[in-house]
C-alpha cells in the first residue's frame, strides 16, 4: 500500500486530536482509501512540553523549516493558529511544492487571496474544510457536492462559543457576563473571549464561505459586525413572547442589482451583489436553525436547483476539528494519486464583477429593546422617528411589573434599511424620555 | 477548455431536471471545474412524446446500446429506473468503459454488489448521490467528508412521501388515507404508493447507508419493515402529549458482541454486527430529527471522531435529484481528468466479518396502543403478558371521552429485545378485552 508522509506544525488541542484520529482509524482509513497515512514528523515550539497524548519523540522537534522541506513529507498540516508565522510557514510548504492542510480560519481571511494563489502558483494544493464549522463539511458541499447551483442565501451559526453561551442565557434566563464567566471556567470560551463573542470568529468564517459561494473574493473588513454582549435575558424573554429564538446569524444574500462597493471597478457590469451581516438576530422557532443549540454550529445553504439544505455539527473542539482535518488528508493523499495538482484549485476566482453590498443598504425588520421613562406620550415620540424615516413599526411590547424610573419598551420593525434604521436610531437616542443605550437586532425569516 | 459528453438514459422528471440544470448552470460548472458537460445523447422510449423541457430533437433516440458505446460519450447517466432494463443498461456502459451516474436506489439496493464489482473490474467509475436522499449529499459525506470516523449510529427520515404525510397528519389531526389521497392529487405520492408509505423505498436507502459506513454488504432482504399505514392522528396526539413527534425513521446502529446473522460465516471472528430497522418511531421533540418537516429528508450521522452531525434537505423532486446527478457529473468529469479510474472504488468493502442483527434482538422502548373493552381489570392482564417477557412500563394514558364498547388504551415501554416484545404481543393479541389489532412503534431516544 502506497504511504503518504505527514508533518504536523503544531501539537495542541487539534493536533492532538489528529494523532489521536490517526491511532485510532488510521487502519480504517487505509482500508478505506487505499492510502496509509503516516505522521513523520511533528513540529513544536517547546520538545519538553508535557502533552496528553503520544508521539514518538523522535518525530518531535522545533525546525518548522526542515519539515516543509523534507523530501519524505508529502503534506504539511499548520495547526499553530495566528497570522505571521503561519503564513510563513504555510507559503513555505506550498513553494517546497508540499499539500498543505489547514484549520486557521484568522489566517486565510486575512491573507486567504495570496495563500490560495500560491497554492496554485505551485500546483501544490491547499485544504481548509477544517477552517470554518469544525466537523461540519461545508467546504467539499460548496465545493462539490453543490457545484451545480447558485447560492442564493446562506445562514450560519458559525461560533459554537456564542451558541452555547446564547442557549444558556435562554434556558436559564442568566445574565451574559455570568454564563461567559462560567463558560470560561468550562473551557467552552477562551480567557480573552472578545474573537468569539464579539463576532470576529464568525464574521471571518463568513467571509470565507461567501467567498467559495460567489466566486471572489470577499473582503469582510469592512463589514460591520456585532457580538452578543448586547443580549439580555430580558430580550430573550420577549423574543420568545413573540415565537423567536435569538442567534448570533451570519445571513449571506445575494441581491439583484443592489448598490454595491469593492471589486465592481465602475465597469457598469452587474455581477453578484452579496450582502453580508454577522449579529444577533431573531429565527422563528418554526425554523430548524432555531432548534441548534449548544456549542453546535449549522450551516443553512439554498441552491437555486437543490433548493434549502442543512449542515449541522460541532464547530470547534479537538475531535471535531480532528475530523476535517483527516478529511483533508485523506483528499490531498487521493490528489497525490492522481499526480497532478489539486481536482479543484482551492479557491476558483469566476466572478469577475462580484462585489460586497455596503451595510447600510440591508433590508431587514428589527427588533428594538429601549430603556425609556414610565409616562404617557412616549411611545409617540419614537413612533414619529421612526415615522421620518419611513420604518413601519409591526408590534409593541411595553411588559407590566417593572419598577423604577425607566422601563423596558420593545418594538418590532417592519423591512427597512439598515441606514434608515441608523438615522432613527441617532435621534431616538438623542430623545430625553430614552434613558440607556438601546439594543437593536436584526429578524431573519429565512425568505 | 476540455469537454465531457454525457449521455442521458431517460428522459422524464430528473432527466429534464438535469437538462434544465446543465441549460442554466452549464457556465458556471464550467468556471467552476475547468471542465464543460455537455449532453450529447438522450435515450428514450418514445420520441414523440411531448416534454416539458428542450432537447435539440437530433440528440434524441431510443438505441440505448448506440449511447453506451458512442466512443464520444464520456458519462452515461441511468435514470429510467426499475431493476431489468436499467442494469442492463448500467452493466452495458461499464463495459464500454463510461462512467456511469445512477439515481436508482430499488437496483443498488437489489443488484449494488454486482454493478460495483462490474465498475471496479472496468475501471469505469458508478456514481449513486441521487440514490440516496435527493439533495442531500450522504454519499461524498460518508465516502470522504467523515472517511476517519467509524460510524456509530445513522438515523434517517428517508421518504419525503411518509414525512410530508405524517406532518399533516399531525398538523390537520387528519387521517393516514384522506391525506395520502391528497398527497396524491399534489403529486406528493404515487399512484401506487406502497413502495414508499410501506417503508421499502427507505429501507432501500438504508442499506445502501449500512454498506457504505460499514463497508460490508447489507442486505435488507429480510429485514423487518413497518410503514405508515397504521398510524392515526390518536397516535400523534398521545406522542405529543408525551413530548414526542412520529417519523418513518431508519435507525443503523453497531452493535457490540450481539448476535448476528448474514456474512460472519461462522468464524468467530466478531466484526461490524449492525442493526437496522425502518418503522414509525417516536422522536423527542427536543431532537432535532423532529423539527425535519414536510417533504423534506434528514440523515443524523454519529461518528467516533467528529460526534454528532446531521444533513437535511430535500429528498425527491425534479431539482434536488437533478442537483445530485449534476454533483456526480463534476465528480465523474474530475475522476477523468485523472485519466484512470474513481477516486475511491465505488463501495470499498474492508469489513469481513460484517453482519446484520436478527431484528428481533434489537433492543429499543416501544410506544404500545391497544384497544379494549372499557371496563375495570382489564390493565392488569395486559400488564401481566407483559410482565412475563420482563417487559417493563413506563407510564399508561387512558383517554377519557371516548365513548363506545371500546376505548384506546395507550402504554409506553422500557427497554426490551424486540422478541420478547413480540411475544408478549401475540398473547396480548389473544386477550378477549382486546378489541382491535394494536399499534406498536419504536421509541429512540438517540443514545
Amino acid at each position: 500500500m502506497r504511504q503518504v508522509n505527514v508533518a504536523l506544525l503544531g501539537a495542541g488541542t487539534v493536533g492532538g486530536g489528529v494523532v489521536n484520529g490517526l491511532r485510532r482509524n488510521g487502519p480504517l482509513m487505509a482500508s478505506r482509501l487505499g492510502v496509509d497515512l503516516q505522521v513523520r514528523r511533528v513540529v513544536v515550539r517547546d520538545v519538553r512540553k508535557t502533552r496528553d497524548f503520544e508521539v514518538p519523540e523522535r518525530l518531535i522537534s522545533t525546525d518548522w523549516k526542515a519539515a516543509v522541506t523534507d523530501p519524505e513529507v508529502q503534506v504539511v498540516v499548520e495547526l499553530v493558529g495566528g497570522t505571521t508565522l503561519a503564513r510563513e510557514m504555510i507559503l513555505g510548504a506550498l513553494r517546497a511544492g508540499k499539500r498543505v492542510v489547514t484549520a486557521n480560519k484568522a489566517l486565510l481571511s486575512a491573507h486567504g487571496e495570496e495563500l490560495f494563489e500560491a497554492a496554485v502558483r505551485h500546483g501544490a494544493g491547499l485544504y481548509y474544510e477544517a477552517s470554518v464549522a469544525g466537523g461540519i463539511p461545508i467546504i467539499k458541499v460548496l465545493r462539490e457536492a453543490l457545484v451545480g447551483n447558485r447560492i442564493a442565501r446562506m445562514y450560519g451559526i458559525l461560533n459554537g462559543t456564542c451558541n452555547y453561551i446564547l442557549t444558556r442565557m435562554k434556558a436559564e434566563r442568566a445574565e451574559f457576563g455570568a454564563v461567559l464567566a462560567d463558560a470560561q471556567r468550562l473551557g467552552y470560551a477562551e480567557a480573552d473571549p472578545g474573537l468569539d463573542v464579539d463576532g470576529y470568529d464568525a464574521l471571518h468564517k463568513a467571509g470565507i464561505l461567501a467567498s467559495l459561494a460567489h466566486g471572489f473574493w470577499v473582503d469582510v473588513e469592512d463589514v460591520a459586525v456585532e457580538g452578543i454582549r448586547n443580549v439580555t435575558p430580558l430580550d430573550m424573554e420577549f423574543a420568545g413572547q413573540m415565537g423567536y429564538t435569538i442567534k448570533l446569524l451570519a445571513a449571506i444574500k445575494t441581491v439583484e442589482g443592489g448598490a454595491a462597493k469593492g471589486r465592481s471597478k465602475g465597469s457598469g457590469k452587474t455581477g453578484a451583489h452579496v450582502s453580508i451581516s454577522v449579529c444577533p438576530t431573531l429565527v422563528p422557532n418554526s425554523h430548524v436553525m432555531a432548534s441548534v443549540a449548544g456549542v453546535f454550529n449549522a450551516v443553512y445553504v439554498r441552491g437555486d436547483i437543490v433548493g434549502d439544505t442543512l449542515y449541522y455539527g460541532r464547530g470547534a473542539g479537538r475531535d471535531a476539528t480532528a475530523s476535517a482535518v483527516l478529511s483533508d488528508l485523506a483528499d490531498a493523499a487521493l490528489d497525490l494519486n492522481c499526480g497532478g495538482e489539486e481536482r479543484i484549485p482551492p479557491f476558483v476566482p469566476h466572478e469577475r464583477h462580484g462585489a460586497v453590498m455596503p451595510s447600510g443598504e440591508m433590508i431587514s425588520g428589527h427588533y428594538l429593546r429601549l430603556n425609556v421613562t414610565d409616562r404617557p406620550g412616549v411611545l409617540a415620540r419614537i413612533a414619529t422617528q421612526l415615522a421620518r424615516n419611513k420604518i413601519g413599526i409591526s408590534s409593541v411590547i411595553q411588559p407590566e411589573g417593572h419598577e423604577g424610573e425607566s422601563v423596558p419598551l420593545i418594538l418590532m420593525l417592519h423591512d427597512a434599511p439598515r441606514k434608515s434604521v441608523d438615522r432613527a436610531m441617532t435621534a431616538i437616542r438623542r430623545l430625553p424620555v430614552v434613558k440607556a443605550e438601546p439594543a437593536l437586532f436584526r429578524v431573519e425569516n429565512f425568505e
